[in-house]
């Protein structure tokens, strides 16, 4: 065992940790794949990172980690407004939990070295510095020099994140050559039984595909939302 | 509000973080008190945390993150051998949730810049530092950058361990300066209605006591044990 490659893999259900997950199984000779369901509203995502565990064949644990409520069980009635205006925004639910991808990878890195893997692999991407300072690069490796140093001697895990400085069209181009079924993959913050189209994830997703010149399976609810908006030059 | 000493400050219900609540309160013009409840053997210390908010007449959330459980089920029939034999020593049952401190210290930056706080304040210790290793300066320092970089935007929330190069007999002494009522503190790893006087922390809780040359208040089930481990000079 001692010199295998073996990787902890974040996997969300979304595009990107889907991707992540592929080229994780290229990659290791061993790859768990772990979610956390953390009470995020798009929890449908977590259907859609067992279906690509099982086509995988990876071990997946999903950890019931209620970080969501528990962070806002201890913002309620606070005397202190909470400062992020934006945090209120529609589509802009899932970052109601500060720190987030800190905790998470903190949960994966935990389980990482209990099982002596060799490393743990997210999926933060370039498209994301702009709004989420947890998912720059210096953020990621940073974290990994700290969880390195706070594990030493119990395991030396590298934190991973092969596609920090790629955008999600990139991810998208590649998950075509890994030949990803997107419809395993779930984007939309919306709760419904097909994407919505209209949220921030669902426009991003359509733009991605778009983009990357690859055909997007995906049923939407509006289809044609996206688009506009898009040509509007008011998306992302 | 903006340029005030604002500080969440992570209480356990031990002597360490009891002793840096009574320091934050003092040292800040406000403080919060944060305990997680992450299944921990010994949660009697949750409430003799809660004690303490009240003496000091803090805010105090329990946040409710069962880590253990969800890292510990993440960890059964798993075909890879845990790597760590003293983990299931009896008094290092805590020690069971691997990198502990960064997930718990993750949760309490989360609510930090939420709150708009300007420190977290964390009880580590130098007694620490041998066995554990997220206990270490720089775990802390390195961990306290990369949080700063994740959050960046959202607050600039300084992650502080004021006991970091400091023994718990330091500790104590402090502790005793600033009037802290000790039978409000709880170290035992038993789940006991007195602290048994024969665990790992119990031994520790009693030396620090002795070499800081406080009275200790404290009731034990076995008195004389924690000073005859002591004399044959294999305590701690």
């Amino acid at each position: 065992m001692d010199n295998m490659s073996y990787a902890v893999t974040v996997l969300s259900g979304g595009m990107d940790s889907t991707v992540l997950a592929h080229l994780s199984k290229g990659l290791n000779e061993k790859v768990d794949l772990v979610s956390v369901d953390y009470g995020q509203r798009h929890r449908t995502e977590l259907e859609f990172a067992a279906r690509t565990a099982d086509k995988l064949g990876c071990r997946h644990d999903v950890v019931s980690l209620p970080i969501g409520e528990a962070l806002s069980s201890a913002l309620t009635d606070t005397d202190v407004d909470v400062p992020h205006g934006h945090y209120a925004e529609d589509n802009m639910a899932v970052t109601v939990v500060p720190n987030r991808n800190a905790i998470l990878i903190s949960v994966a890195y935990g389980i990482a070295v209990a099982r002596g893997a060799t490393t743990v692999q997210v999926g933060v991407h370039a498209g994301d510095h702009f709004v989420y300072p947890d998912c720059r690069p210096a953020f990621v490796d940073q974290l990994g020099v700290a969880l390195k140093t706070g594990n030493e001697g119990f395991g030396q895990v590298e934190l991973v994140a092969p596609f920090v400085h790629q955008s999600k069209t990139d991810i998208c181009r590649l998950g075509d050559v890994l030949g990803v079924d997107w419809t395993d993959t779930w984007s939309c913050y919306e709760g419904g039984a097909v994407h919505c189209g209209r949220c921030g994830t669902c426009v991003e997703r359509r733009e991605a595909f778009r983009d990357a010149g690859v055909e997007d399976p995906t049923e939407y609810a509006d289809p044609d939302y996206a688009f506009e908006v898009l040509a509007r030059g008011s998306g992302s």
